[in-house]
């Protein structure tokens, strides 16, 4: 009777693909290996020796409180310390306005559960995070896709999508997941002022906010809408941007720690649906989160990882250059984790993966952060460049040059030739 | 604009209510009160020196990899030991079989988001797990629900219900939430032969089994429908029952770690849906719960909390037998965190729940845990004895035996008075 379930999954079921990169990137477990495929954390920054002192200090401390159930909406010191870091960032939240989430995964399924109905339409970048697309399609949505380029959405592009009235934005502004573009000051006041006109909402992720290596911070589409409200008067703090982010870049991403930032009817909202998710996120890491975190900890750790992947950033550009044929071309990213090469027409960087494995590289096709097709078939690659360290992503992008020099001798070869080798 | 959410709500948000027990639990929180309310393990056995040492070793040992993202399975030597674990139960799973959840509460909404389509039917005990209702409520689960009585589950009354045809049975066979009462054992063979007969799955959620105070262990449905598979030489070694326990019971609820055993297959759709809702369940909560319960520790401290717990509840039946009035009878469990009081006809528990808080003592009314109206309307508390120390379950029981006493004056008493009181 073990097929009993096969003929009883929900419909929903079928709308949830496992992950493309997760199937590859088991492929790349190989030491030999060097990948540019994960989204990991360097591990050689994180804080183990703080991680130690906070567990002690939690369990000493605070034993039966960190080891009992706790709030839903999370840890109240926990709540309150997001509250004002967010605003040296200009965020007016308060304590209520926060809910901590068991990763910003989580925050993107809460919020799908919250507002698609089935066949409802998200409006998305394309290409945009691919987690997000996993969650929204869980619960049915239909992609709305607007195009991006170095400055990030492309706003100009954007009021046809708005017409066909997409339930909410799903906006990257810094940074984003996979390209590393970062929105431009006028494009994100032209955001703003479409999503009025539209009375379209906006889900803002901002997991890499805090990680830019050159420039000026940029105020996040919250704190524009808000700006937006005061001025007209409405009163409201919060109110058309709920707002994500993330310990998992900044502290570590195994506590599975992150929050979503909202108005407090929102947050009402996405607590009962938390409880029925998983009751509430562990109380043990959020105490230790905090206890890691706090006394200035965080602002000095970042800056330690925001040295770190900028020079690794550097040593990833420098290598493309001297060693990707003129062709070639990528994104300079600003911060975060990522850059996005576009190979030239007519490649297919599905094929190109399996060359660049025979070279012992790994890197994410790019057609897998697309909500529907994507538009210019698979010419793109994300490259990682915050886990490897600085000799192996030069010897990286070295061997991946081999695979794509190799990949397009074959792609401009006569049909023929290309034939053959199936 | 703050208003343009709730015109967003995804339909499924009407059907999921706030916890009723949470708002109730929120006034119970003064120092004062003595709660049976809560399901709350008792935070003086936490095994917190333990935990110290774990994570001592555990950030020692294995810092970068206890920080970083993990697979979506699961730690593997949890899953390893877990399976280990199950197969002294006679549940012969392998690590395959195993997928570690962020509590109980996220594998019932995985299985939800599975198995339910909206208007989909789910067979219930009545009364049942108030977060499994929530959980299935989610997507649309209607129920079939079917009474209890001192021996579970009534199966002699089930047949009606699968001619229905559920999606699924939920049931809790050891020391139900909320009754605190045991499937017995040719209940549960009848149970296995049913389903067997109608072609109904069964989730079988067994978060208190290794809590048995009293007689002998009785094999899982999960072992009963393996050896019916077995005699018909189907070959399956997990088929017709999904399998749910947690550490919630038996290390601590505060790092949020449970699992599911089933079929390979159904894992593998279950790990595609975990991926969209969380990624994985924290890494650093794994490992330190595998340090923490590894070299025969757990079993030591499962031995340790029986003793506890046992006193507890032999402390709370002594107190009832002593001041309640012989009209209110009760559930003896032999296991478990539960016992479930029912009043005289007549009675209204959220009313005596008023009554009990004005004496300083909280417990939960019994019509939270009903998938439809409660049959006999809301005559039943349900009474947690794991946490509060025996003294203080002794006076608690006496303050409730005052409230409990006037409220049975005024419901005998002529309408007049009782209408005057309003």
């Amino acid at each position: 009777m073990s097929t009993v379930w096969k003929s009883r999954y929900a419909l929903r079921t079928l709308r949830v693909k496992s992950s493309a990169i997760r199937e590859l990137l088991k492929i790349t477990q190989r030491p030999e290996v060097i990948s540019f495929g994960g989204g990991l954390p360097a591990p050689d920054v994180f804080p183990v020796k703080r991680f130690e002192e906070a567990c002690h200090a939690v369990l000493e401390q605070h034993g039966a409180q960190a080891l009992q159930y706790g709030p839903t909406e999370g840890y109240e010191p926990l709540r309150e310390m997001i509250a004002k870091n967010m605003a040296r960032y200009g965020i007016l939240a308060q304590a209520e306005n926060v809910l901590i989430t068991s990763g910003s995964q989580q925050a993107l399924d809460l919020i799908g559960k919250l507002l698609i109905n089935s066949g409802d339409r998200v409006l998305v970048e394309a290409p945009t995070y691919l987690g997000a697309l996993q969650a929204f399609s869980v619960y049915g949505a239909q992609y709305l896709p607007v195009a991006i380029d170095d400055d990030g959405l492309r706003t100009d592009q954007l009021e046809d999508s708005l017409r066909l009235r997409p339930k909410f934005m799903y906006i990257l502004p810094n940074f984003q997941n996979p390209a590393g573009v970062t929105l431009s000051e006028a494009r994100r006041h032209q955001l703003i002022f479409l999503a009025d006109k539209y009375g379209i909402p906006i889900i803002e992720d901002d997991p890499y906010g805090q990680l830019r290596y050159e420039g000026e911070h940029l105020a996040p589409l919250v704190v524009l809408d808000h700006r937006e409200n005061l001025r007209r008067d409405n009163g409201f703090t919060l109110g058309n941007v709920i707002y994500l982010s993330t310990f998992s870049k900044t502290l570590a991403p195994g506590i599975r720690l992150a929050w979503i930032v909202a108005p407090p009817d929102v947050v009402g909202k996405l607590v009962m649906l938390k409880q029925a998710a998983d009751l509430h996120t562990a109380t043990f890491t959020q105490m230790v989160a905090y206890e890691v975190a706090k006394d200035g900890f965080l602002d000095q750790h970042i800056k330690l990882i925001r040295q770190v992947y900028r020079e690794r950033r550097d040593v990833m550009l420098d290598a493309l250059q001297e060693f990707f044929p003129s062709e070639v071309t990528w994104t300079r990213p600003k911060g975060g984790l990522f850059l996005w090469v576009t190979m030239p027409e007519g490649t297919d960087c599905r094929l190109l993966f399996r060359a660049a494995l025979a070279e012992n590289v790994a890197f994410v096709p790019g057609d897998c952060f697309y909500g529907n097709d994507a538009p210019d078939g698979c010419r793109h690659m994300r490259l990682n460049f915050s886990h490897s360290k600085p000799e192996l992503i030069r010897e990286g992008i070295r061997r991946l040059s081999v695979a794509v020099k190799t990949h397009l001798r074959e792609v401009h070869a006569p049909l023929e030739v290309a034939g053959a080798r199936h």
